[in-house]
Formats: structure tokens, C-alpha cells, sequence
């Protein structure tokens, strides 16, 4: 028997189209279904051999026994009521949002067979045109269960993971957006507001410093958007902290502190060499 | 006939090696000579095919026709006196130091035929073990003349990136030294910022973003200590600027404001999109 019958995603970008591909692939459902408002997305799934079917309509998910949520977070918010009217109270729902708190708070609500999942996979690049057969293998995927989550969600939610190959991680929704604010947001922010402060007429002497720096500032605005606001208390304080760092390094640059810049630098060295 | 006769090169390390090789490789001079504290160092360039000669003490630097400084940018005016005592006033001198304004200030008034250069290549990496012959090849070189400079340093320096396969640039002093403060060196100081600040548990989740972003802060303390230092004025600055975008998105935060982040993400996005 297959771990599902039929698969519900909405949206069939990056992330959604991945799943969809390794559903089909790995033959983990019997049938893989597509809603996305772009049309162009959904022939290219179909296409590709990620979907059966694709729809832009909510009805399409009827009868399905999996719901995946896979469009930006603060579409995942708009969605959720209409999707919920259309399932069944059987049907195990999860969503690959890039925050949780806001969207585990909200979906665990309104469907009894929630649990909210983050892959940390995929890239500053978007849409079906780049989904991978592979794109979890090796990764890491955080869920966030809930004192509402039911046992019948987690195990299915955390075999359906581990199926498209990916390690599983659990956190909590709160210690997720904290970590997450520190370990994706909060790069981003700095590589927007870097690439926003440099003068266009120098742009030609980037070298491959400022390249990497500012590489995740290419990353779709629309998206990014929803995942800072929905992180937003972590993110503002750890904006500050970003902040005093500066200070400190801007501090000891006008006291031509040779030592503390050096201790500065030091440690900054040795945490980054530890990343690998 | 050759471009030089001796060459001496004052530290064998990634761009000083590079120069080495490529000089010997590409036969643009009789005899390459280096100088190194360190004796593996010298040991390696000359196993390389880099140098000739190599040498801890300065006075292997006699006769030469031109002298490269490729050491650490303090390193670079604490030994250009004691190399003007050994060298001939006909000698040609240049550097490669990544700051230019105090290194030509000082360098053009002890030597007469002297010219700054800052070869926009390299990497993280360090140590005559990662040097390259086509370390140049395509790469810009920026070159930065003063009322002092004489034709004869200027023709002979250029003619020299040109044969390394450099594009030449010309920029003065203070313009080279303000453009990379905002394209090379406040890059590194968010990056050495932001991985400074991620607590060292959460790193085990540290995302492709994370990684791009911080990647120059495995770059030598010592050598940027310098490199800041050297252009401390434009840095405070532009860190000011840096501090005032990420103000700007912090409050756009705290009130929620869509648009407003939308914008800013937009616009950063469509220039980093135009560094390709």
C-alpha cells in the first residue's frame, strides 16, 4: 500500500514542485494534484511528471487524504480557511512555510491532522522550472508539533520526510522562528540592506566578496516579505544586535583599536571555520 | 629583451606567489627573487618554479629593477624605509595592497619611481600553497597615479598586469579607496558582524544563505585588521549607512508596513540582480 492515496499541493513552485516530483518518482501516491494560480506552472508540472492533474480551483483537493501547503507563508494564511471547507477532517495536512509560528498558531486550529514542516532545502532561485527529483535528499527538515498534533499526522508527516530523503528535526514553532530568525532572516536582511547601500556606478568593481555576500538578495521579494513579518519580533531584535556589532567594529575602527578589532575579527574566524 | 631583469617580491603568499610564478612561467623576468619571514614559505615558491632565490634578509633585494610589495598593507610601511635603503633610486616599486591612499601617500615619497597597484583577485585563502599562474588572467587591476608618478613606473607597471592578463584600471588614491570600501571591505565587516552575532548551538541549521553571506569571514584577522584600518574614514561611514537601511527595515518591521519592505527588498533585488 502507498503512504498516501491522493496528494494535494498547493502551489507548485521551487519547493511544491519538488515534492510533487519525488510523490510521483518514489510512487509514494496514487495520485498527485496540483493547485497553483499560474497556469504556465501547472502544465510545466504536468509536463514534467510531478502532478496528474493540476487545477486552479480549491475543489480539486477534494477526497484527498494529504494537503501540503507550498506557496508563500502569507499565502498559506489566506488559503487555509477555503482549503478547510473543501477537506475532509481525516485528511493530514502540512505546510513547508518558512516560519511557523504565525501558521502553526492559525492551521493547527482549523485542521485536526495538522503538523507544520520546514525543509531547509531549495535556493534563492523559484518556480517548477527548477524543482529537483532530489532536492531533500541529505537535508535537514524541521517539524513542529503542538500539544494538538495527533500521533497519526506525525508519524505519517515524518515518514513522508524521511521517504524524500531528508533528516528529520523536531522543534518547537517559537524555537524554529528563533533559530531560524539567526541561521536565514537575518542573512537576508543584511544582504538586502548591503546590495541596497552600494552606489550603482560602483557596482562593476563587485568582487566575489560583495558576490557571495549579497548572492540571497536576488531571492524573491513577495516571499521574503511574508517570512520577515511573520518573524518580525525575533528579527527586530536581532536587527539591533546586527546593529551594536557594527558599532562595536565602527567604535574600535575610530580608536584605531588594533587588539579589539583583531579579537573581533578572531572570533568571528574561528565560528565561520567551524561551519565548514 | 626581457620586461625586468630582477624582480624582488616581499612576501610569497597567494598574490605574491601568483605574481612569482606567472613572472617565471611566462619569462617576463631574468630572475625572481623573494623575501619571507617564513622559510617554508620560500621553500615552497622556490619548489613551485616561483622564485629563484629567497631569502629572510632584505638586502637579497640589491640590484633589483623592480620591487613588488605583497605583504600584509602595515607590513607593506613598516618595511618600505628599510627597502629604500638596499634598492637603487631607478628601481620601479609597486604594491599590492588592498587600501591605497596611505600606502601611496607614503611609498611615492620614498621611492621616485613608484606606483600603487591593487590586483581585484585572490580569495579567503591564503599561503604560496593556493598560488596560481592565471590568478590575473581577467581580472581587474586598478592602478593609482599620482603627480608624482613617472612614465617610466607607470608604463613599465602597466605592461606588467597587462602580461599577467589583468584589465588596467586607473583610479587615484582616495576614489580606489572609497569604491572598495563599499564593493571589498564593508562586505567583510557584515560578514564578520553576522556570524559574530548567530549563537554558536544554532550553527548546526546554518542554512546556503548563512554560509554565502559569512564565507569572507574565514579571511585572515590580520590582514583585514590592516585593510580597515587603512580606510577607517570611508568604513565608519558606510557602516553608518548599513546601520541606517537596517533602521529602516527594522521600523518598516515594527509597523508592519508591506509596502514599504517590499520596496526596499525590490530595489536591492534588482541591483544585485544586475551584478549577474
Amino acid at each position: 500500500m502507498k503512504l498516501f492515496n491522493k496528494v494535494a499541493i498547493i502551489g507548485v513552485g521551487l519547493i511544491g514542485g519538488s515534492i510533487a516530483l519525488a510523490l510521483k518518482k518514489k510512487k509514494l501516491a496514487n495520485e498527485v494534484i496540483g493547485v497553483s494560480r499560474h497556469k504556465k506552472s501547472l502544465l510545466l508540472a504536468k509536463k514534467k511528471g510531478a502532478i496528474d492533474k493540476g487545477s486552479k480551483e480549491l475543489d480539486i483537493v477534494k477526497d484527498a487524504d494529504l494537503v501540503i501547503f507550498a506557496t508563500p507563508v502569507k499565502t498559506i494564511i489566506n488559503l487555509a480557511p477555503m482549503i478547510s471547507k473543501v477537506v475532509s477532517k481525516n485528511c493530514i495536512v502540512t505546510d513547508v512555510g518558512s516560519t511557523k509560528k504565525e501558521i502553526v498558531s492559525m492551521l493547527s486550529k482549523i485542521f485536526p491532522n495538522f503538523l507544520g514542516s520546514h525543509p531547509l532545502a531549495g535556493s534563492e532561485k523559484r518556480s517548477i522550472v527548477n524543482a529537483e527529483l532530489n532536492m531533500f535528499k541529505g537535508t535537514q527538515c524541521i517539524l513542529t508539533p503542538t500539544k494538538r498534533t495527533t500521533s497519526k499526522a506525525f508519524n505519517k508527516i515524518k515518514t513522508l520526510w524521511a521517504n524524500l530523503g531528508a533528516n528529520v528535526i523536531i522543534l518547537s514553532p517559537e524555537t524554529h522562528d528563533k533559530i531560524l530568525s539567526f541561521t536565514s532572516h537575518l542573512p537576508h536582511v543584511a544582504a538586502f540592506s548591503l546590495i541596497g547601500i552600494v552606489p550603482k556606478e560602483y557596482l562593476k568593481f563587485a568582487s566575489t566578496g560583495l558576490r557571495d555576500t549579497t548572492r540571497i538578495a536576488t531571492s524573491d521579494p513577495k516571499l521574503w516579505v511574508d517570512i520577515l513579518l511573520t518573524n518580525r519580533q525575533n528579527l527586530v531584535k536581532n536587527i539591533g544586535l546586527l546593529q551594536n556589532k557594527l558599532s562595536k567594529i565602527k567604535k574600535a575602527l575610530q580608536k584605531k583599536d588594533n587588539n579589539l578589532l583583531n579579537l573581533i575579527l578572531k572570533q568571528a574566524k574561528e565560528k565561520r571555520d567551524s561551519l565548514g
